[in-house]
């Protein structure tokens, strides 16, 4: 148990990784038998299972249950080493990252996978009021807020003022806003259905508004259809071709001019990438992303990558989708092309092979697309919760996953219902 | 599932509780059958099991496993409401409380259970340098200092900077100052063996200080030598009859005028009394507790009651120590006392039934004091182990809990290694 890796091998060429989300973590993996040495850089000690950040969100799990300390994961790696630490700049003449705390950490190859924030169509202001969810600290904020609604509501004596904190507004129908709305709904009618003396839980209101023309537009149109039934029946209320246009304390303002009266607005539209493009001086797309050859190379530099979230990229003609599995498969190439570059040879363009597409809705529901085949319904709740659980990291967050899902099925209840 | 407990019945008496820990909650409970209304209520909107609280602050368990929903705990209790709202006042004239959300509740019994915070000796500043653990947010505070120690070691360069990093010091022998020490030497000796490159994390100090002749004063001497010499084997180094008499963001200075630098100190020493007695004119003794009759009633008022770690009270004439079974029989009793005075009796006067020490010390350690059995080492840590999943509330918590507690001592690790 004790015995610990060696430093680093010298004389081997570094690969430094900025991010230890689903793509750098791979890249970090896939590179442990060369013969290369990894530093592997990241602001947070730990690695975040976004698809399950949801659930964090909505009382269901605990922070530590999505979330595994980087160092655990790449420990038994001798070639990889860890820092906890912000990157704040590149210097691509000396070929060095630099961090916050002000180390200066030598690279050959760089690795950008450093992902996405939250974006509010340019308006920043929004972010107070309309938290987005992209780390654990904002999916316990916004456990807070939805549980503080209803302790406002509880101690309200005025009508209007009830009915403001009972309405709840997600803005963004993919995956991330209805998996938030329908487990809202399903916090409002069954988790606190007994717990309050002056309100009725179940009368609050949850309004999904999605500037499209339908939910989940990557998935297929049938399934879209079904997901805005499903949510429909659970309560929720389905607005499309409704953009924001405005955000504040007292609530949204919709395009077509409708005011939704809310204090508890979560935020799962637009991402913005984080600012590794300025870095090395690249102009990023209107997104900030990096624009990516089909090496995943960022041009200009024949040792530089961007993966994930961060790199705009093609594949087939087509643009990969910010999704956790090809932002692995893009850290999988990268760690691949490295190992033949070093051997004096090119690898092939990277290929994006789409895995599916899943969605849960809430309760025994969800949306699979996998290939021509389409599941929903409580099968798809089925498949959906062995794959999360599968594709978690670490047996203890798998057992207790799965043990928190089957009690909260049979209870009704919520199990991480604190408020901080 | 879907039923709501009606609002409270009108016409009846009203017994308020302010505080939902082991007392407060004890005394709502023992209510449940009594025709009186019930309102709880508590600035947190959850309930914390103190004794594993140190498991948060130390990465093996999540702020949810040791934390449960007052509401939820009192749904199906229909004489009983809960508000979520810090208590600021309390006028005895119109016998009401005020809080700081503007509401006013009106009482006929009032029961104070409002709990102590930590004491810094009469040096508030201190806190800053040095924070107790009293609630989830101090656990998940301490564990990030905790664990950000290493890493700041880790990237440290000079050994001055990093042997300050890797020193741990906890003031206080008492069973959390014990807990807390054995485990962080437990995480530096196990969880983080293989973690780090630049630092051996099995080479940190953990220091205990106690002002007092030995740890664990309140158990039998053959006990409180077994936990020194357990702590010794674990690496911890013991200081007894050695008071703190500073503190700052360098370390402590000792009453025999050693200085420790340390950046992560944790203070397990003296408890301060929250503000209950000024708010009802009464003087708190020194650390601000409430001098109860032997009915626990405040001295002056038949019909408001001071309980668990806010009163000051004796029993068979030794004084009620404060530990969560104490609190909760004084719950207990003041709902029986208040029982038989609507019924125009007068309750016999209360009586402690010391029930045992327990402290774990490390992994498959712990000490237990029940009347004349002793218990230490493996059976103690088992014995231990099963009395606290049978304390906790949920059967959610206790399969969680007891999960964790299986993989960690499988696998020396530790699940919630979250600096936040």
């Amino acid at each position: 148990m004790t015995k610990r890796a060696n430093t680093l091998t010298s004389g081997r060429p570094t690969v430094v990784i900025l991010g230890g989300g689903f793509g750098g973590l791979e890249a970090a993996r896939s590179l442990a038998q060369s013969p290369v040495n990894v530093i592997l850089v990241d602001k947070k000690n730990h690695h975040c299972f976004q698809p399950l950040l949801y659930q964090v969100a909505t009382a269901s799990l605990s922070p530590a249950d999505v979330a595994w300390p980087i160092r655990s994961i790449i420990a038994g790696q001798e070639n990889a080493a860890v820092i906890m630490g912000k990157a704040i700049g590149i210097d691509m003449t000396s070929r060095t990252v630099s961090t916050s705390s002000g180390q200066c950490i030598p690279f050959d190859y760089l690795i950008l996978a450093t992902g996405v924030t939250s974006s509010h169509f340019g308006h920043p202001e929004w972010a107070k009021y309309a938290p987005g969810l992209k780390t654990i600290q904002d999916a316990t904020l916004i456990r807070g807020r939805i549980l503080s609604s209803f302790e406002r509501a509880e101690r309200s004596s005025e009508d209007v003022e009830k009915d403001k904190a009972l309405t709840f507004v997600v803005v963004g129908g993919g995956p991330t806003g209805v998996e938030l709305a329908g487990s809202i709904a399903d916090i409002a009618h069954n988790a606190l259905a007994r717990d309050f003396r002056n309100i009725n839980p179940a009368s609050a209101k949850v309004i999904i508004v999605e500037a499209g023309a339908r939910l989940l537009a990557s998935f297929p149109k049938g399934l879209s259809a079904y997901a805005r039934r499903a949510l429909s029946c659970m309560g929720v209320e389905v607005l499309t071709n409704a953009a924001v246009t405005g955000c504040d304390e007292n609530g949204v303002i919709l395009s077509n001019g409708r005011r939704i009266a809310s204090e508890c607005i979560i935020w799962a539209a637009g991402v913005q990438a984080s600012p590794a493009a300025s870095w090395i001086g690249v102009k990023g797309d209107r997104a900030g992303r990096i624009t990516v050859d089909e090496h995943l190379r960022v041009p200009g530099f024949h040792n530089v990558f961007a993966i994930g979230d961060i790199a705009c990229s093609n594949s087939n003609g087509r643009p990969v989708p910010g999704l956790a599995p090809a932002a692995k498969q893009m850290g999988h190439y990268v760690a691949c092309y490295i190992v033949q570059d070093l051997a004096g040879g090119l690898a092939k363009p990277f290929k994006y092979r789409h895995q599916g597409d899943l969605a849960t809705i809430g309760r025994k529901s969800a949306v699979v697309s996998l290939g021509r085949l389409r599941i929903k319904g409580l099968l798809g709740w089925l498949f959906w919760s062995a794959a999360h659980i599968y594709f978690l990291i670490g047996a203890r967050n798998r057992a207790v996953v799965a043990l928190n899902w089957i009690w909260e099925y049979v209870t009704f209840q919520r199990g991480a219902r604190l408020i901080n």
